[in-house]
């Protein structure tokens, strides 16, 4: 069975971790984020949290091709209660220092900001600052049955 | 910092869910899979559970361009605990009713049912019976630091 559409709109307001799959040249490519939901898009930070250093796979490979999907879901042992949630998107990568690119920017940094409080700790952008936007152009879901349905 | 490399091992045995990410014509994919560690390979059954009908996008996908991820990792609110573990594969559709495609399979239908106690409800394969065989090309891995590394 789908998600019932009021399901589908609190999952993803509320769900706090994403898998984001995208294509570079050697293939699919796939990293948990973090997102936030604003002015119509799903905003995923390059924060603070330390990294491998060098430009972001994902980064390089949205500017190359912006399709994309975030896949949200809930694993369980109890097969009973398994949904997920995908979003194709088309990604862009975005400087919030240039206002000019996307007045949705601040939005999208105080949706993230109120939704993890870890950035009290974290620096919510690096250097450069840099946002990815992903614009949902479908929405996939599925739920194991009436009592997968997660209440959010 | 990497995961330790007996870690990543251990992970590969016994984490209970991965993310897969195929690429089709639209674009990537990604949908969560389980699978288990065999002869060299990941496995993944396209089992019982409920599914959306016809042949599943990751079948045919597969059948169409090999190279896939698998993402496997753990979500914490404490992002001191983060880690992932990515496996980019090559992945292939195996028929396990024909001996002659793998011998492995039988290998592979054993480690699963020892992995997941759940199928003593849910049949482990559809109808047509398909594996999904995936070899590891390359493993990289991320943990936010020494107290993320998983104890398994």
């Amino acid at each position: 069975m789908k998600l019932p559409s009021r399901v589908v709109e609190r999952v993803l307001e509320a769900w706090p971790v994403a898998r984001l799959a995208t294509v570079g040249p050697d293939g699919p490519h796939a990293v948990p984020i973090v997102f936030a939901r604003a002015g119509g898009c799903l905003w995923s930070p390059v924060d603070g949290k330390p990294k491998r250093g060098g430009e972001l796979a994902r980064v390089a490979h949205l500017r190359a091709e912006p399709r994309a999907t975030l896949l949200l879901d809930r694993w369980d042992a109890d097969w009973s209660r398994l949904w997920w949630l995908r979003v194709d998107v088309e990604g862009a990568v975005v400087c919030p220092a240039d206002p000019v690119a996307d007045v949705r920017v601040a939005g999208a940094e105080r949706a993230l900001l109120a939704k993890y409080p870890q950035y009290e700790d974290v620096p919510l952008l690096g250097e450069p600052p840099t946002l990815l936007r992903f614009t949902p152009r479908r929405v996939t879901s599925w739920a194991a049955g009436p009592e997968a349905v997660p209440s959010l």
